[in-house]
């Protein structure tokens, strides 16, 4: 079924299937940060961040949230609808941290007063610069209707996960989307949620570094990483999906 | 009247005068460029550049742009309004060349569907980092009215100046703005329009590398770099404000 892969990235691989319409995923245990100039391994990171994955995907999916999630299939597996990727990196931010800081010298930790979308140019050779909604139009990338559906989508995906995340005493500190078109030009969310892609700091007392529950860890080597993201794993499964729903709106 | 400068800056130096809303500005023959990595000077710079901001202002003026400009004192010297300076600079772009090409890997050279209005922070020790215009509201540099204003404001100076330079046989590749606001928060364009904030190509067959008119020659070690300055102010003085103004609007 899944010989060749289409595409193997730096944390997932993409086979087809029988059915054109369907693509397999399969995360890896590989680690990158830094635009990969920094390489590693994380102990049965696969199976933790398709378990998370899946969970997230299917609350969303209860909130009315479309992914293109189908199912999962083994522990480091799942199916997902083929999409026509937007190659935009969507970043969400509620806390500053990471490359805002470092740009804009904003202090790490300061809660924004509303949440922040930035768009990101998927292109490793280039970086994935950030971009403007201007640059966004040069680039033909998206129209302006579409960014502003990205926009809202993102918002609102934001609202959901941080109740999510609450119900399992983490803060979502900021996280990257990435959306895809279907046949009939309908955006649907693509690509993981999870440690890999999100900031989560741990909702207790305490210094900042022994809070960091995410790929900060193995960025900055602050140690425990598998032993944190297995943490992870486990605190959201066990929120009832009910319960975060109810949490919400 | 000037001992002591307000503010010395890369290619100017800001006196108070006895009157505290007017500043003397003295342009210098210092070129620096790469957020001041390379340094230099360019043989009778601060003359040349206060004459071709001079004569820019006032084109401007009469096409009803209002800015910062009095008039000229001495040969590189200006009085200018003093301002509450708008920490931002405000980029047009016609052609891609510069930091556009590297970012987002668009071919030196593209002429632009429409013209590009960039928003860069204004910080040398961040090194001056592009903005969205959801990072300006966050860093309570603008308002969305006032960002709107800026952008329609670069974007009608930018129609005016192609025309002014196209008499004068030169190519607006992409130039820098700066603006500022005025006690009753009425914003006008600051700083100096010159050489060394613009990309001027001459309109003419070559090669680009002979053609660059600009502070580019500096930038790229081209040679004959005080000489081609010279040549833009002498193409400048020529063109008749009248002249200019008719081929316009």
């Amino acid at each position: 079924m899944h010989e060749m892969p289409l595409y193997e990235g730096k944390a997932k691989i993409l086979y087809a299937t029988d059915d054109p319409a369907v693509l397999l995923v399969q995360f890896k245990d590989s680690a990158t940060a830094f635009n990969a100039q920094k390489k590693g391994e994380i102990a049965n990171k696969g199976q933790i961040n398709c378990a998370i994955a899946t969970k997230i995907f299917q609350y969303l999916a209860q909130q009315g949230i479309p992914s293109h999630f189908i199912r999962q299939v083994s522990s480091n597996q799942m199916l997902v609808q083929a999409l026509q990727i937007i190659p935009l990196e969507v970043v969400v931010r509620n806390i500053a941290a990471g490359s805002l800081c470092q740009r804009l010298g904003i202090e790490m930790g300061t809660k924004l007063r509303e949440p922040l979308v930035e768009f990101f140019y998927k292109n490793d050779s280039l970086g994935d610069p950030l971009v403007t909604n201007a640059h966004i139009q040069l680039l033909g990338i998206a129209t302006p209707q579409q960014l502003d559906q990205l926009a809202q989508l993102a918002l609102k995906i934001n609202s959901y996960l941080q109740t999510f995340f609450a119900s399992a005493k983490l803060i979502l500190v900021d996280f990257k989307l990435e959306f895809g078109m279907d046949k009939t030009g309908k955006i649907l969310l693509a690509d993981e949620i999870s440690p890999d892609s999100c900031r989560l700091w741990d909702d207790r007392e305490g210094a900042l570094r022994d809070r960091i529950m995410d790929k900060d860890r193995f960025r900055q080597d602050l140690g425990k990483i598998a032993e944190t993201y297995q943490e992870v794993a486990d605190r959201i499964q066990a929120v009832g999906l009910q319960n975060a729903a109810n949490g919400g709106y």
